[in-house]
């Protein structure tokens, strides 16, 4: 399966492409970095997301998004900023009929270093390791993307799984 | 000047378009509800809130776009499907070259009943009196949403010079 991971934000909104399947071994296929200027008004910089989630899209045919999801204990401006960028990736995903999966943090840290408290460095460390690249992906949002398509990768059994269980119990009721 | 209001939301999104200006009749144009299901996924309720707007756009073709700014103090799993409903709407606006305008809703309330603190019924009052209808819209998001509009018509003799003021500066500079 091939995973678009998508780590969002109004100023930088990092992603990246996963190719591979639980247990076996994973490829990139592309990293980078959508970057919008911050004395842009909010509706041109979100205008600029789409676009560059798009041209991602139309050129690495992922199968799948993830998508960080976000919690609004945090910060409250960054948080306004992430949840509107997060909605124009998931919008964007969904217009192409691709099934968007949400992973919490804590998840995607546990998924690719064992612990759903690793620091960045961690992540970034394991990252390299199970993609087999020279040096961590920079800045840490790329490198946060890839973490979330490889956790989408491993988790996708169990998800898959868990909501056939949940259409399967839909259809057994109607 | 036309204006298209947004009371951005996941499961009622308010919309309304109100022409006039600042010291003139206004007159509304259309009022409604944007839907989506709450058992949706949250990526195609976002799908559904971009089509419901773009065929708002498409038949009424507002020169401005107010949407009620969201902030994050107040309930958490609200205020995310808020964020994600606006963000769909400024981008709306946005990709057609619409200017977007935020409004606070203490703002709305101020300018359509000289109350920052009104209730919900005081606005729909005003709205009913100032549109000259004959009963409240129904439901409140509805009658928020021509609020906005409202505001934004009010506001904008304002917000303009402001702008300009800011434009020139901006351009003295270079």
């Amino acid at each position: 399966m091939r995973v678009l991971g998508v780590d969002p934000g109004l100023t930088r909104c990092g992603v990246g492409v996963v190719e591979g399947m639980a247990g076996r071994a994973l490829t990139m296929r592309g990293v980078g970095v959508i970057r919008t200027p911050a004395d842009l008004p909010v509706p041109d910089r979100l205008v600029l997301i789409e676009r560059g989630l798009e041209s991602w899209l139309e050129e690495y045919r992922p199968e799948y998004v993830a998508v960080e999801r976000v919690f609004a204990q945090h910060n409250v401006r960054t948080v306004m900023g992430t949840a509107q960028a997060s909605a124009v990736a998931m919008l964007c995903a969904a217009r192409r009929g691709l099934p968007v999966a949400l992973h919490t943090p804590s998840e995607v840290k546990a998924a690719v270093s064992g612990s759903g408290r690793a620091d960045k460095a961690q992540v970034g460390a394991m990252v390299t390791r199970l993609l087999r690249l020279d040096a961590p992906p920079k800045p840490a949002d790329a490198a946060d993307a890839l973490a979330l398509a490889i956790c989408h990768i491993w988790r996708a059994p169990a998800t898959n799984r868990l909501q056939q269980a949940v259409l399967a119990a839909k259809e057994s009721r109607t």
